[in-house]
């Protein structure tokens, strides 16, 4: 073998429940898991490289299942607004102005926050996702879902009333999904790569599009990944063209979309029982609370879908407005949101939550035969968080173990002092193997001013409410 | 001049909005504020010791409102369970195990976790809170509010029937009374400690006693912190024993205990009405979201009172819940639930979040002459949070400062690198100067174990629902 992780609670997410081995181990050849169990019974070490877990927690690399991490760069630029102020006039003039280095420069700090903070694959949903796939995640070797963005509307649609339907460019959208489908070429050898289609919403797509893009998808038998029912500017798109009574679920069903192949991300538009129609339909869900819960004041239902039985997986989104990429803060953030939603401190528990961020996540992106469990055979794909901090202390293996809990709620983001991808170290003590984020960070800030310098004027007279609160001192 | 913090983002939270100035400094002479401003025209320094800032945020300390530290040894011991099994079925058989030892161990574990996270100040609520003040403030040297609580109910109720009025034991109350006036004898010399009065709750004390204490906290002039309309259990009691239109803020009413000595904690059970009348009469209002979230499933009212021109501070509570004592987390979950709760993304903004983690608490604790704000003669209390890292960059200053979301929505709360309360180190480096963290995690561990196993049977056998989470592999 090549390395032995040993001595801490081990939390394997095999089966139905954590598969909790106190004092566990786990051995790793050639990138992949050899033994999964107790530390007394684990294979003997030869020259092989110990990772004394002790006072810490063996368990999954997290599953950051949707994230647009090019705006990283906007960190800070667009929150606290109206909902209909966020997209058009907060961070629209700033996003109009990044170019392919900023978009680049945004996602190497959002992909680097995202690992130092626990996770190992990210779903990462993008117009021109390759790039960002062998600039930011290939160097790094951490897993990526990528998710080429496909849609057939105009970026600039201020001209268009708010019942003016979108015109749509069926060349754009072909375009869109000529990429994607390259990506199985360009992608094809590297094991850590999985694409996928993403339509971007109903809205945004014509149903011969979205036909087509099915059609693409289960010849590569991968995931449609779809914004599904993100609110009132959708749900009146789809009333304008396909009919009063229509939804975006109803449109779904008939075009004979709702099957597992389906990632329906946020649906907070959704009524129950269309949510409960797109689970008993085989879809997988995805929710980003702290997303959601910033920009449209809206818990994602999360919660509920998983009482369906769906697939569930958490994301971050994107850094505007909810302000991070971790994932431990997004589970505790999904297990809080819900319990207030439902009035029931029960809703989501920290053990559900810590289920969502790794195996419910894998398994809704289809790549849970490889990743969010830790199982024999499986890729090597693990973090080691210590629990004998300050944040998370005291840790107790009996009667319950609180690292459960604690892991949820209590952790900074900073515990996670190992990570290995494929076996690979990524992480050790909490310092990158083979990465700089130091130089990410001032590469991000230079770019950053300069971004912002030249979207100043257009950012002023989009006239959002944080101009209003610029100019009385608040912001 | 011994100390100059200098090349930073300042935000002096002087004034109605945040103070912000572009590279300030704050230079520091026998503990207290002598310049605040512009960096270029400090004074200039002889043989200070110099802090450069440069990268980061200068900014009052943070004041953790409410909070009862010792209880950090049960952190991730209950939560997940339905509200009425919290108390009695899953922390009750823990905490009724805990000894002098265990409480000082578990303070000192949350004490040390708020501080590394940015609080300068905490309010502490206990019983015989002076060996808390004693044993783990007063070494550390940082600022506390004490309030001893007082109640006249014995702690196991638990032969009562629901509709059953608590017995009250007068001597109970008067002794913990006397604890409480011997705190401004015993610390009376302590700049940092500043005594207040508890009575737990209205229905936990008669209207005798509660007038009493009233009377003692108007000769000291100093407040009286009340745990207020915490919920059904609170509502039956106050029916029962003053009628059954009664309700605590119309008993609190009635005895003229509502006007700017009343810190009214929680106030979830309140009608809007009453919440109106509570700030209308001058009471201060402390939320933590984060607690009663996690045990409620409920949102405190924080922005609600912030409409009505309360002064409102947040505080954790207890880890046991929520998880954690980092105040920065604490100011996003308020502005996240707050969010939630209103369906509006405005509800709570970052900069009205900071306000309520600085200023707004000190000014319920009534503080606020010293800490909360950085102004010229008050105390050197103040902290300096990075903002180059990871989960914080970038931050521009123009055309907004993206740096004040950034602290609420995107802090791990370990950027915090440097703090002063009173003008000495507390924290430099993120490493503090003067306390033994490890030895802090290493001693609560020890006596969380052994807690937990002299706890074990009982806690069985009370068959919360963590329990059945236990067998069925979930904890």
């Amino acid at each position: 073998m090549d390395r032995l992780v040993t001595g801490g609670t081990l939390l394997t997410m095999r089966g139905d429940q954590l598969g909790i081995v106190d004092d566990g181990a786990v051995a790793i050849e050639d990138g992949r898991i050899t033994y999964v169990g107790e530390a007394t019974e684990a294979p003997d070490p030869d020259s092989t490289d110990i990772v004394d877990a002790e006072g810490g927690v063996i368990m999954p690399g997290l599953v950051n299942a949707h994230a647009h991490t090019s705006h990283t760069l906007l960190r800070g630029g667009a929150q606290d607004v109206p909902e209909i102020e966020w997209m058009n006039r907060a961070l629209g003039p700033l996003s109009a102005q990044a170019d392919e280095a900023d978009r680049v420069a945004g996602a190497r700090l959002g992909v680097l926050e995202a690992v130092r903070g626990g996770a190992t694959t990210l779903c990462e949903y993008a117009g021109e996702v390759g790039t960002l796939v062998a600039e930011v995640y290939q160097p790094l070797g951490v897993g990526v879902v990528a998710v080429e963005t496909i849609n057939e509307v105009p970026d600039d649609r201020s001209d268009l009333g708010p019942r003016d339907l979108y015109p749509f460019d069926r060349d754009q959208g072909e375009t869109a999904l000529a990429r994607a489908d390259n990506l199985f070429e360009q992608f094809g050898d590297d094991p850590l790569v999985t694409p996928a289609y993403g339509p971007q919403a109903l809205d945004m797509v014509s149903p011969e599009l979205l036909e087509t893009v099915q059609r693409h998808a289960e010849e590569r038998d991968t995931k449609l990944h779809l914004h599904t029912a993100q609110g009132e500017r959708e749900a009146i798109q789809i009333e304008e063209r396909y009919g009063a009574d229509e939804s975006t679920v109803s449109v779904l069903d008939e075009l004979g979309i709702v099957d597992d192949s389906l990632v329906a991300v946020h649906c907070h538009g959704a009524t129950p029982a269309e949510r409960e129609r797109l689970a008993s339909g085989g879809a997988a869900m995805l929710g980003c609370p702290s997303s959601i819960s910033a920009i449209d004041g809206i818990v994602p239902p999360v919660a509920e879908f998983r009482e369906y039985g769906a697939a569930v997986g958490i994301g971050t989104d994107q850094a505007p407005g909810p302000g991070h990429h971790s994932m431990f803060r997004e589970a505790r953030t999904a297990a809080t949101l819900s319990k207030v939603e439902h009035t029931d401190p029960t809703a989501l528990p920290a053990w559900a939550a810590l289920r969502m961020a790794t195996v419910g996540g894998a398994r809704a992106l289809g790549i849970d035969d490889e990743v969010g469990t830790l199982e024999e055979g499986t890729r090597a794909d693990l973090i080691v968080v210590e629990t004998d901090r300050l944040s998370t202390a005291p840790v107790v293996d009996s009667p319950l173990h609180t690292a459960v809990p604690n892991l949820v709620y209590s952790t900074t983001g900073r515990e996670v002092r190992d990570s290995f991808v494929a076996g690979d170290a990524v992480l050790r003590d909490g310092t990158f193997v083979d990465a700089d984020p130091d130089a990410a960070v001032a590469v991000a800030t230079e770019r950053a001013n300069a971004l912002y310098e030249r979207a100043s004027e257009n950012w002023r007279q989009a006239d959002s409410e944080l101009v209003d609160a610029v100019d009385a001192g608040w912001l």
